[in-house]
């Protein structure tokens, strides 16, 4: 029953793995669309996030199998339970990428984003889906530390998201109010993907450290 | 045993409705300090939240502790499951409402919404609001339909965000990039509480009938 459980709650991991693997990836072709827009590479990020949205269903499902079956009581149900929440998260990450990817369908074949914030924007697109690729270690094997570290990137992408709306709403701006909006919704979607990376990794780093991160 | 389990269900099921009561509460102050742009008013808003993020975690524990003493099978184990997913979808509200209290604040002691959109916010404010009101009923008295009716109110609210983003980005705007962002997120906070709205009453007819309801 132990070496069940054991077992089941490696798959569990290995499937909030593979998410998160999706979800970086997921928000690395979302950002190469926008940059480029790309409406093939759009709908290819939109059509990907299904698989997501069925990820997360399995994993909740496992989870409460598991639960049935076998009661877990402490620091495995911990596991379990942490499991269901990380899957909801990631798969709130494959959302965000979904939207980026979506805004670039939209406003095709016009370009989202302006020459000079290009820079920016692939920044935080190479810095979260790297968040998400850190993430996918720490999953595979949880350290102390990881949280804080996620913590620390986290803030360079505020600054990102912060550097986006001060360009935007500087009197200097020639791209009007339609651009603007946009653009101030695409960088909260990278803003938030980071907080989704740092939720989970703290979780993670709470059960399977049994000590609450600090930043 | 079963007695004591029936008890904690019904326990942590008014949990649920007090963090939804809660943040019912909180769209609504937060609503009228926007429009009236009244920084004490978006304050309390803003200290409220913390209450909210104490009773999910609560939520949580008690589920946890349910699943460790009693561990439930089959509809019970989804009960205890769909609470934990429902804590952390209501905490979000209370989250969306903190942040377009921050907004107030963060643009006192100007007005965040000119006079021509004050009546649509009102409106999103009122709607998505009185959609949390309608939360607390479903999940302390769950029926088949709610779901489905909660969905066309958030018909709603998708046509005010649109006429938000529509008004701000015409050519007659006369407020400038800065509120045009600024509005652009708020409206979309609003948006996502009614979409958190949703899903949970999806959730809760979902566990209480054993029907994927149909929008």
């Amino acid at each position: 029953m132990r070496e069940t459980f054991h077992g089941q709650l490696i798959e569990l991991r290995d499937l909030l793995a593979t998410m998160c693997t999706k979800a970086a990836t997921a928000m690395r072709h979302a950002t190469e669309a926008l940059l480029s827009a790309d409406l093939a590479g759009a709908e290819e990020v939109l059509a990907a996030d299904a698989e997501l949205d069925v990820l997360r269903d399995e994993c909740e499902e496992r989870a409460r199998q598991m639960l049935a079956l076998q009661a877990p009581k402490a620091s495995d149900l911990r596991l379990v339970l942490s499991a269901v929440y990380c899957a909801d998260r990631i798969e709130r990450m494959g959302d965000l990428a979904e939207h980026v990817a979506n805004t670039t369908r939209r406003v095709h074949p016009s370009h989202v984003v302006p020459p000079e914030l290009e820079e920016t924007f692939a920044s935080l697109g190479k810095i979260t889906a790297s968040m998400a690729d850190d993430l996918v270690a720490h999953i595979a094997c949880p350290r102390e530390g990881s949280f804080a570290e996620l913590n620390q990137v986290d803030h360079q992408v505020d600054d990102l998201h912060a550097a986006v709306l001060g360009t935007i709403t500087r009197d200097t701006w020639q791209h009007g109010v339609p651009t603007a909006t946009c653009l101030a919704l695409v960088a909260r979607f990278y803003e938030r993907f980071a907080d989704q990376v740092v939720s989970v990794a703290k979780r993670i780093e709470f059960v399977s450290t049994g000590v609450t991160p600090r930043a």
